[in-house]
């Protein structure tokens, strides 16, 4: 390639609010490397073998704590786990003692998912090493939008100028949050659409609100379809009716183009923001090829902001 | 050895059911190799340590967990837990998806315990890599049996023509049944007995229903006591009167051949099942050697079963 | 240095009472070698690598847990941890077969927090590997001693004829009690105070029991405060006005000497029995640096204890 190499200047990966196009681009390239690899370990560079990753975890989590996890264990970083069941935060401790607990047994990089948006901004110049948000609250999650990108870049060879529809509990979703902010940056066409009170009152600068699910869904090279967070929600919403006027079924799916994407972050849950024949269509859905890029972004993240801990 | 090497055939370890006489000598064999090393971690073979297995457990579990792990780590394989209790589960995912969602990470191995009998078979030609039962419900736990066979097999010299009895609570355990399929196999002589409500309507083919505590002890080469599952029956017997009639005393164990063997596959319930006399006699009791194998059968299994991904 | 070097010479790390003068020096000289690495993984030696330490935690815990598989990490040794949230407890089974158990599965050192004070001694001729104790209920937790101790070293040079001070709840705490039995030994002049439904009847010997907080602070060379361990009480106590009683301000510390070091064993309850401002005062506390020391110290047992596995 003759064109310069992107460079990536941020010290933490804390939203996407923060990063450059070339921040960005510089992630995707290296991740792009990684998926190329297959899922080797890399095993090359014994520096990585220094290091531990901590990974904190104070809200559940399946595929994004296990995606780190596995993403440092190929690069041959140790990966160590802190759970909130087993944790100091019942004996009255703060969200804030614990990280910074954690980051006096100095470790090389924490990957912290908690619930207090704008904490991890608030702490990042007291801790001694790079810190990866793996979800803050309704915050953002930057590397689920990271993956996101991936896997379009990978099947639409560019996220310029493509039309991106997120669809469903808008209000909620650090998903959408994340990706609202990187598609944009990256000169994406972004619409977003849910129900009233799933909406939010204003969305980023940017990102157009779509008044109908056929407008939403029209000529889209890309639909995303969200989880009801109903862990998130005051009260538990009837879920009667919702996937005949926000879930996506083949039918509605037949007014984007031809060869539009369907992704999902997952968990799925079939039947209400997605129909299983949606979810399962080898022509459209990369929903199994976003879990994949998942760990080879996380690779790249982790590769990267330890760059100087490995020197 | 001029006796040829048994080979091993299937791609994954589901339940005994799919094993021939060779499949478990194969593995009983190599077994016998690792539990000649000692407690060693192998170590001569790098290519092991490209591995990463995913510890998939749904249910409860100590002895399990732990037995994989070690076991991975002996030889090399990275091992990653997932655990229910922080899990998609909760937000609505179905078993299925949360299995091909961590199968998209590209592990080297998955092992797995949950609740669904079956469900493991049904997506074997879905995954992307060899899968281990540690446990499906009521169906089989197939590697219990084979550690089972081993320490038998150690101490008698082989399987064959050996009366073994299985007494307790045979219809709730997928131990006594993937015992049953692994000692009939082998060419045992199997019988079973426990209290009325805890006998399966049929046993499977060649196994012999006995009438008595008495007739099931006399002579017996093997004994294998199994825990009450409480927490599979739906309303909480009784434990009155259990010893007296259906637990293991040095007094009931008198009938059974000089040199029987104890098995139990733990955890123990003392003076329940078993009197903690019988437990803890040297002479007969091979419970804690049942442990110790099982740790080498598993690193036999997963040897066995990553021989492809390792080339 | 010419002086002669300090040997270690039991098997397990059960307790400060079992420990000599001698036994103490060789972990804190071993720790404080590690401490001046910084936080790099060893790497050096290879013998490590073969091993494997049980991490068993049937209590709630963060930092000791961690501490504990950072300090393993970073030798080598590979960590395995067992929780009680998916343990074999729930089915009936005791702590004691519990332990041997995991025993049987040969790990290298077992590493364990549970609530029966006493029981690791009962257990430790039976088991094959060495044992730490990582708290026994409210008997000891020997390596927060050993951390304390090394802290206190760091900075003032020596504990000899040092005054250390104990403040809070010192009757629930393990950590009061290792510390009195560490720091007598030592040579350092030792008190403790408390609400009198918070001290014990007796203190150990060689520790004095303040009348005041004002005494007790008077001169101090090192002030170490407790949290209230309000999961061991029978009854929640009020709070209100136990800061003023009993909590650190800044106000009182000015009683001890000018150079005197705050630590706290953590998790803090700031605003009850330490005030924000002297916790976080980077002239006095050295909380942080007893994390960090944690590390460094459960290193050095890990290494001292795993001599004879390494050879």
């Amino acid at each position: 390639m003759a064109k310069s190499k992107p460079k990536f200047s941020p010290r933490h990966l804390i939203g996407i609010e923060h990063l450059s196009q070339d921040d960005i681009c510089a992630i995707l390239d290296q991740a792009d490397k990684y998926a190329a690899m297959g899922h080797q370990l890399k095993a090359q560079n014994p520096a990585f073998n220094r290091l531990i990753a901590a990974n904190i975890f104070m809200e559940p989590s399946t595929r994004t704590r296990m995606s780190f996890e596995i993403a440092a264990e190929r690069l041959g970083i140790k990966p160590l786990n802190f759970e909130a069941a087993t944790s100091s935060l019942k004996k009255g401790e703060s969200t804030l003692d614990t990280i910074l607990t954690i980051d006096a047994m100095k470790p090389d990089v924490m990957i912290i998912r908690q619930s207090q948006r704008g904490l991890l901004d608030e702490i990042s110049d007291a801790v001694s090493c790079p810190l990866v948000n793996a979800g803050d609250g309704t915050g953002e999650h930057p590397t689920q939008a990271l993956l996101d990108a991936l896997t379009i870049r990978q099947k639409k060879g560019t996220l310029k100028g493509k039309k991106v529809v997120i669809i469903g509990d808008i209000i909620h979703s650090r998903v959408a949050r994340s990706n609202f902010l990187l598609l944009t940056k990256m000169g994406a066409d972004v619409f977003a659409f849910g129900s009233l009170e799933l909406m939010p009152d204003t969305l980023p600068d940017g990102v157009k609100r779509a008044t109908s699910m056929a407008q939403a869904l029209d000529q889209a090279d890309a639909v995303m379809m969200l989880r009801m967070q109903l862990e998130r929600m005051e009260s538990r919403p009837t879920l009667d009716g919702y996937f005949a006027s926000f879930g996506l079924s083949r039918e509605k799916l037949a007014r984007a183009k031809p060869d539009v994407l369907v992704l999902h972050p997952g968990p799925i849950n079939r039947g209400v923001e997605i129909s299983p024949e949606v979810a399962d269509d080898p022509d459209h859905s990369v929903i199994l090829d976003q879990v994949t890029n998942g760990v080879a972004v996380r690779m790249a993240v982790l590769d990267i902001l330890t760059r100087p801990a490995r020197k």
